[in-house]
């Protein structure tokens, strides 16, 4: 029988740096778990990944900036979408109260 | 900006046959999501994939059968495993109080 594990489990209570678990890889895709407490990206800071990401945010609350917009995407629980290769983006903040748990699919 | 859609949207009242929904297609891996409502498979149908599968529970509650096996995996939210292609399996019932949320990767 498979092992079973839990998305929320194994999550240490205090949260210096955000964390970043694999879950799983091939050579075609890497899924993981992120968990952020509070941290977004360090000012200034854009991702411009060579690979699409579709992220799906599970608890929490999040804010991601577009490097081609004003206004921020809140994400909410439940809330997906797919970030392009090449689209720069930044975490503007998360919830500082609870952990925001994400799950990132990286593909090309 | 990239569109953002939510897992727990657009999910009807009533749901008489399960629910499944393509996220994301490439040709190395399928992502889908889908919800149940009580349902579980039919007797003696069994799960014979020739693809692997990663699937998490988000909401609800599952049990899930494996043939090698006489007892049940009881999944909560937040629980995920990997079913290996060809890892003959069952769902043998979800919640009928609630709607159960699946996530599942299926891929090579």
């Amino acid at each position: 029988m498979p092992q079973v594990n839990n998305l929320f489990a194994g999550i240490p209570g205090e949260l210096p740096k955000e964390l970043f678990q694999e879950l799983l890889k091939t050579s075609h895709f890497r899924l993981e778990r992120i968990v952020s407490h509070g941290q977004g990206s360090p000012p200034g800071f854009w991702y411009d990944e060579p690979t699409h990401e579709w992220v799906v945010l599970l608890t929490g609350r999040a804010a991601l900036k577009f490097a081609d917009r004003t206004d921020l995407a809140v994400l909410n629980p439940g809330d997906y979408l797919l970030i392009p290769a090449g689209c720069r983006h930044r975490v503007e903040w998360t919830d500082p109260g609870e952990k925001t748990v994400w799950l990132a699919l990286h593909f090309r």
